[in-house]
């Protein structure tokens, strides 16, 4: 009798052999790497890679489907923002999967809006990616269903995708099961970091799969697109470790509470947070949605490690000495209704800030964000807290690797051309830089944009001249797309200087004013100590309709109207700015009677 | 015959010792610091200090009258913020002079708005921050013309202001000749540190005299006012030594020009990279209106020292080789129409990027501008420069003392009371721990916020319940004050989701509705592809005037028209979350006819 298990392996090799001699047939056809997802960061939310051939057919896989997140000075309003998909929408037919290489929002927060349109291809991603995909989905309960195919990090079992072979490899970076991806084409391997850091000693993750990655390498890397985020930043990244010792230095010292405010994301910090309480005897609550979801997600998939009884509710630990509680919250980044913002004011349902609480800020600062951090900061030490956060002490490691870490990936990779992805242009310039340090020539670094198409044959990989669309897609609460770049200047102008508008009554027999012309206006200064100001438009506004009526009777009413209120807009306008030096924006109304 | 100059000596010391014996008589009375400038940064921009005694006489210094800068999310289209000075102006005949420590805007920036509001006292400061006042005051030539009296910081010579004996010392600061203030008073001296760091080994300035401070501070110290800003930053701050170093390399290495951008009043730096390109044979072009002016006062003030024609018109530069020149410009922080924002635009009257330019950040980010930063960078390494910015190397340090920095002034000073000041709460609050760690006892720090009132005492020094008016006075183009809290959240909600003007026409005797209601709306969405939601829009409205029309006839008509538009409001802005989970300002307008 056969041994079943070797059978299945003899069976195995079987399949895989005659799929690779599908793949080595000869083809004439090229790889095309479209990044469309980001802001100015190439490819962080979203990238295709199409293979197609002479005869017109077409595979294409996607990487990461996730949201942008908007600058809040150029975007007031914005919630945030989505990849292009015209090109993908257009070729929906020939997706063949979506590579989902971790969890964080900004590579899986576009499915419930993108998935359907795209045609709802499967998912292949790592448990933990595939939990928090799952959970971000239920709230979208009318959304499709997403297909989700597990990849395990034993045994690495290649996906056959059409000419496509994907392994992949474990990577560093702040929240476990971080993939990189290694995937092969007809005309070459293309290896993608992910969003990645090396760790030597991460604290509760393995560390980076380097032998791994050597051992795919061997094969030849075609294009290595590489996390570019830190590349402008000298040395290595410190490890997870130090950064444990010093959070451990924190609780040692702590008479009170314990405070902690860090991404929710940030799984690997909040670990070692838990891990730190059970050791100083503290319990743990958990407060704030996202965080409760993820470190639940993380629990159910055993992606913690706790004491047994570590976590209570929180009104549990009011009723225990403070240096017994920890508290690990949302709202590092102060954002409007997180935890530690509704503490703060007062507002939370269980949560004052008592003498000895000490507050933790571990995580960076967004950029934008500086001032209100710090006015939070202010606010919470007003109250008693006393606050650590990370330019005190390194309470906080970035999850992006620094640029002897690109150094040290791209010597062991030693890959032909090199696409630094997911930063600035700036931070793409730099990872250039270190390439031809390490020997490539410079036109084997493909600076690509979003939309852009880089052409991988068999010979040689070019930037091409072709574009896709990959404009941003804003999000404003139910609104996808619906917001442009004149809603969103219009926005800036009524921030600066609000809005004046006015309204004239003309009678359209005689084309006199009716009454005096009401004037409504926000934002601009205060209308009851202006009467003056206010007196004087008014004027104004009579002057220009007199000046102008005389185009009543002769044209057509239409153009009458447009005539007279582009009148009073500049005029208005104008008078305003000598007056004020503001310029707000004015809005003419006419209504004839 | 008598030496003149001794005879000179001994009248001096006559007329100072009958000065001391007037101070020296029985005093009963008390001294009054009161922080008023500032956001949240205690007496950043002003703080005075009164001397009053029981029968009722009062004297008031003034140490500062500068402006604040605008926090831009919270405060859009607010060009920047005045101290707050209803109390001084009460009292403005008590006031008997401003000292002012340094040249930077938010030490001297107010005094154009506020010199003559208070009765245009004499100011004391050293000649380079005079120099930048009257340059300034230039701008504003309607203003009263300032008297300023110069202090030298050779000779030490006290100026004496009715109970008031004024000592100064040398400080270091980002900008030459910052001083700090050693004030006797009747109940004890008070030691202020104005905007300081102490650097051993400046390059073009003198160390902080340490030693004139030890001296000062036998006489005894009351309170110590300290410079808080960097309180939270640990360890020393590096030395401007070893920013030229690194600028060095950076001269060493550029190939073509070196642009470097950096605050207009950084006048050190500037000197710096003066030197520095003399030394690698390179001439200078200083653009940027704000640059120019601080550069030709300090030229003429003869403090920037300089090879002879080393500075040359940009129009010249234009002609030579880039590697034999430096261009010094306004834009580190991005800024709308700085130099370097107009290159990047290639808007700028001569230069634009050419191949091989280096451009040099050289000074932090303001929080707020991390964002618009991070853009220029891009825009500029795309036209092809190469940038070196501040977390690269340490090319840009500080102008404020780090804790250890803050530990030895204060050992030094050993005041019997601390108050932290020009820094956030918590920076204050990082200064009260070094100052218990010190030895102080914890009631000795005085933690004072703008509007205090700190009340001196031979025996003692207390924070007292008294509050003086310091909300932020906004000045937005010419208007002074005349921008309230109701106006910035109006922009703040314009900002956020735009507006929505509704302008219904009523029949006043039937109450008809008279055709289709008006609907005016900017920075909500685009109105053309929202056709469905504008006729729901106007339906709904059609059916609220009918149903509150009702009260026509029944009051006057004045309450009607509010009843109205309240419902008008309400119903309106319910309906568009509902349909769009966005809250436009909306704005009801009912004209009768």
């Amino acid at each position: 009798m056969a041994n079943p298990i070797v059978l299945e392996k003899i069976k195995r090799e079987a399949r895989s052999k005659s799929k690779k001699e599908i793949i080595k047939e000869p083809i004439d056809g090229v790889l095309r790497i479209i990044p469309l997802g980001g802001l100015e960061e190439v490819g962080r939310n979203l990238t295709a890679l199409e293979w197609r051939q002479k005869n017109g057919q077409s595979e294409i896989i996607i990487i990461d489907v996730g949201i942008g997140f908007p600058e809040s000075e150029i975007m007031p309003g914005i919630d945030f923002i989505i990849p292009n998909t015209e090109y993908l929408e257009k070729n929906k037919e020939n997706i063949l999967a979506i590579l989902i290489t971790h969890g964080h929002y900004d590579h899986i927060g576009a499915l419930p809006y993108l998935l359907e349109k795209i045609g709802n291809p499967i998912i292949y991603t790592a448990p933990l990616t595939k939990g928090l995909i799952l959970k971000r989905q239920a709230d979208f309960p009318e959304a499709v269903k997403p297909a989700i195919e597990e990849i395990k990090k034993t045994g690495y079992r290649p996906i056959r995708l059409g000419h496509f072979t994907i392994e992949y490899f474990h990577v560093n970076h702040s929240i476990p099961d971080s993939l990189g991806f290694f995937i092969k084409t007809p005309v070459g391997n293309i290896m993608h970091t992910g969003d990645f850091k090396i760790d030597f000693t991460p604290v509760f993750d393995q560390p980076a799969d380097l032998g791994r990655v050597v051992q795919l390498a061997e094969e030849g890397v075609k294009v290595l697109m590489m996390d570019s985020t830190n590349a402008n930043n000298p040395g290595h990244l410190v490890s997870e470790r130090k950064i444990m010792e010093n959070l451990e230095l924190i609780f040692q010292k702590a008479k009170g509470r314990v405070i902690a405010a860090t991404f929710a994301s940030l799984l690997e910090r909040i670990q070692q947070l838990i891990y730190l309480s059970g050791v100083y005897g503290r319990k743990v609550v958990i407060e704030g949605h996202s965080m409760k979801i993820n470190t639940e997600v993380a629990k159910r998939l055993n992606y913690l490690s706790y004491p047994k009884g570590i976590f209570i509710r929180p009104e549990e630990s009011l009723k225990m000495p403070p240096h017994q509680v920890s508290i690990f919250c949302t709202g590092s980044q102060a954002e409007d209704g997180s935890v530690l913002s509704k503490i703060a004011d007062r507002e939370h349902r269980y949560f004052r800030i008592i003498p000895n609480d000490t507050v933790v800020f571990s995580s960076s600062i967004i950029p934008g964000n500086e001032n209100v951090v710090q006015d939070l900061k202010d606010v919470l030490v007003r109250q008693g807290a006393k606050i650590i956060h990370y330019q005190m002490m390194d309470i906080h490691a970035s999850g992006h690797a620094f640029a002897d870490d690109i150094r040290l990936f791209t010597s062991l990779v030693k890959p032909e051309y090199l696409m630094p992805v997911h930063g600035y242009f700036h931070m793409q310039k730099a990872v250039e830089e270190i390439g031809v340090e390490l020997g490539l020539p410079r036109e084997n670094i493909i600076i690509a944009q979003n939309g852009s198409v880089v052409e991988v044959k068999s010979n040689k990989v070019v930037l091409s001249q072709e574009r896709q669309p990959a404009n941003l897609v804003y999000v404003d609460g139910l609104g996808v797309g619906d917001i442009g770049e004149v809603v969103l200047r219009d926005r800036q102008t009524l921030a600066q200087d609000g809005i004046f508008v006015v309204i004239v009554t003309v009678d359209s027999q005689t084309g006199d004013t009716r009454t005096s012309p009401d004037i409504i206006s926000r934002g601009f200064v205060y209308l009851k100590e202006s009467k003056e100001l206010l007196r004087e438009t008014r004027d104004l506004i009579k002057r220009v309709i007199e000046k102008n009526v005389r185009f009543l009777g002769e044209e057509s009413p239409i153009i009458q109207d447009e005539q007279i209120k582009y009148r009073l807009k500049e005029e208005v306008a104008e008078f305003l700015f000598k007056r004020t030096k503001r310029r707000p924006m004015v809005l003419p109304v006419v209504i004839k009677i």
